[in-house]
């Protein structure tokens, strides 16, 4: 993917677009960005588009192109923990190139939201990754999938538990990290592999961070799952 | 590394150990851990040794065992940055099974501290290791070094420059973390190898916790790095 230069921003409609105050603010008061100087329109959806920064209303300065969504998609599902912690995770989801975001609850996890609680944080968590994704340069907005179950994650393809002892981790898999706790012995009866993230003891946001890291490398070819 | 079980504890001497109030506070209050629990004495440098909880002077209820040191030695590097990200990365690499960390003033590093303003940071930085490692089971608490010079890390064996573009990364390296800036031309003349994290712009923070975890996954055999 190589954009044209500027930054990016996202807006709902690539032909007439409009920054939202928010991503203005942040643009001409923050990064100091003045009218005539480049920014790259994006979609959130692989579509982008040079332009020039305009007020709030940036004038388009080329055609659009499209970015294809990387294969395989990358997905890590991770148990909600308590605090400020998930926001943290989505963050650095979103820059290490996840496609899919998923929280679950956990046996061991410290929260239980109600249904409005659960649909305003999974809300403020993608305006996190829409935000990592302009930071850092990504045309394609990771999905945060709406707030899931144990039960529910582990029967989805490639689904796999990270855990201490466990095999190597490998493109495909839908890594599921635990709660600061651990996992309950009902989620370890759950037959579906266990994947190591090696010899330490990482706290759930690095499990997290972690494992996107590991796959993100893996797509991207800089290493290889170990053979030895 | 199997240690005994219990909440794993650093203190100076393991023949008459002797709690840190703030320790004790984290066991006796936070963790709630009662006087007769298992402990794990540790000095943070190999040697631990099982004992059991008695008020801020736990017992010792077994001889002392040690743990060598993993090879080889992990370092990572970063640039200076503002804010509380230092102690996130410092803490983030602790778990991660990091030997060495060194913070360094880049061009573009945010901040320039004085002499006693470095000193102060380093030693908080050095605390927050010591805490990660009991928190993470690690046996060893990696060395916070004084605050460098770009030029100074550059010069030792191994280093080479995390660079979108570069090459791959492998055990041996001392990887050197930008500022969110970018290096500047001076930094980028240095002739020392770059190696890539991947395709995104990753944050100053996401980018060294990223360098650890793929370093700690080449230690302990989860990967290789690629040949493709």
């Amino acid at each position: 993917m190589t954009i044209s230069d500027g930054p990016l921003v996202f807006v709902d409609d690539l032909d007439r677009p409009v920054l939202s105050d928010e991503d203005h603010h942040h643009l001409a008061r923050v990064r100091r960005i003045r009218d005539g100087q480049p920014l790259v329109l994006g979609d959130g959806r692989g579509r982008w588009r040079p332009a020039r920064m305009a007020g709030s209303s940036p004038e388009p300065t080329a055609d659009s192109s499209a970015v294809e969504r990387p294969t395989p998609e990358l997905t890590v599902a991770f148990a909600l923990v308590k605090g400020h912690k998930p926001e943290l995770v989505v963050q650095k989801l979103t820059e290490l190139g996840m496609d899919r975001i998923v929280a679950f609850e956990a046996a061991r996890s410290v929260v239980r939201w109600s249904a409005d609680k659960a649909t305003t944080n999974r809300d403020r968590w993608q305006r996190v990754a829409r935000e990592a994704a302009m930071q850092s340069r990504r045309l394609w907005v990771p999905t945060v999938e709406p707030i899931s179950s144990f039960v529910e994650v582990a029967s989805r393809p490639g689904a796999c538990r990270a855990q201490v002892g466990g095999g190597r981790l490998e493109l495909g898999q839908l890594v599921m990290v635990g709660p600061e706790g651990g996992w309950d012995s009902a989620e370890l009866d759950v037959d579906i592999p266990d994947v190591s993230l090696g010899d330490g003891v990482l706290r759930a946001e690095t499990a997290a961070i972690a494992v996107g890291t590991l796959l993100s490398a893996l797509r991207f070819g800089l290493i290889e799952a170990g053979s030895g």
